[in-house]
């Protein structure tokens, strides 16, 4: 196969959970693909002209076309790669229902997160307990299963375990002491969590810790300083 | 059939963009319905206990399931009532592409128009340049077709529209002069929109445009009022 084009590229950025989103389902599927890691201070020509609308990471090239939000990246890849595992349920019902967890995780989990633990001191009662209501309607959602697609990883899986990896770190670097609330009060969470890390599409691409902590630091400082 | 339930129940209120979505959905595929209007002021129980989450119509519910979110209500639709027309493309790529403009749209559009014309006085220069850009980059993606879906009405022409509607009264209450020029600058997004109107689908569906302005009138007055 030497010297034909990859068909699949990613252009990724290690620490994002939009790009975990995406090299999870592409390990889960087995799609060979080349990861490209961008320098989001310096984005690459290719990144700006496969998505000028947006200019993020990740973009999924797939014989030279754009596929761009990590949501949508997620269920293209299930569309196309329709080998096992199934991300998405055959059911339009159970279908949607994925979709409006993953909606949901998007537009609620990321506001809450953003306005209670990237803000200077730390997050407020307010925003600790809609961030603990927020993570309480997953655990309702997960129920008994092991995994939210059921017996396997599905889209939801996919989409909220790179954001429920990030808030741990996160909340271990703001100091909060949320985390130990949430693992004496949202124990099936916390067994679902553990559960996706000892598979191997997503124990591949965990980025350490300690980087990850040095990481988060230094945007929320970024972020501070431009309120401030 | 009397005596037997109504299999498909929308709970909708006449002037919400998002619940027209839903409801020129349900015409194009001619899936027999009920409407129920809700009272926004005065939530039905029904409407609070098919959406605990987010609490908002529109609702389809379908032999007593709750379906909800407008985009994905739309995509339900699509893919439950799988006769003529498709709203979403066979071929992936091209779902992609109306998935990713749809999403555009919901999160790109709403919050512009939000922060330019909610707020007291005229929109700044800033806001309606932005405004602009957004509609023109939908005018690019519509090219020389007749709708977005090509030759016949698709997911971003039924998720665009009426936003694109609530935008043309909304600029006439404002009175900015904005609308006048978008007609001389997007000339294919008005013959799209005339396209659109013209359209049984559409046609029985659009509020009564005084009755509407006096709406977006109160509602305006309403969120700039609680800014303040």
């Amino acid at each position: 196969m030497a010297g034909e084009p990859t068909e699949v590229v990613l252009l990724s950025f290690w620490s994002s959970p939009f790009a975990m989103r995406a090299r999870i389902a592409l390990a889960e599927k087995g799609v060979p693909h080349e990861i490209r890691e961008e320098n989001l201070g310096d984005k690459s020509d290719l990144l700006l002209s496969m998505n000028p609308v947006h200019k993020t990471v990740p973009v999924l090239i797939h014989n030279g076309k754009p596929v761009c939000e990590s949501a949508l990246i997620v269920q293209y890849i299930d569309e196309v790669w329709t080998q096992e595992p199934p991300l998405l349920p055959s059911d339009p019902y159970e279908r949607h229902r994925a979709r409006f967890w993953v909606d949901f995780v998007d537009t609620k989990m990321f506001s809450v997160m953003r306005s209670g633990w990237f803000v200077k001191g730390v997050p407020g009662e307010g925003a600790k307990e809609e961030l603990m209501e927020t993570f309480k309607l997953l655990e309702t959602e997960l129920g008994e299963k092991a995994y939210f697609g059921g017996e396997r990883l599905g889209y939801l899986d996919v989409s909220f375990f790179p954001y429920y990896l990030w808030f741990h770190q996160l909340d271990k670097t703001v100091e909060t002491g949320l985390e130990g609330e949430i693992e004496a009060k949202l124990p099936k969470l916390e067994g679902w969590m553990k559960r996706c890390t000892l598979r191997e599409s997503v124990s591949e691409i965990l980025p350490d810790p300690d980087k990850l902590s040095d990481y988060i630091r230094q945007i929320r400082k970024k972020i501070i300083d431009a309120q401030a």
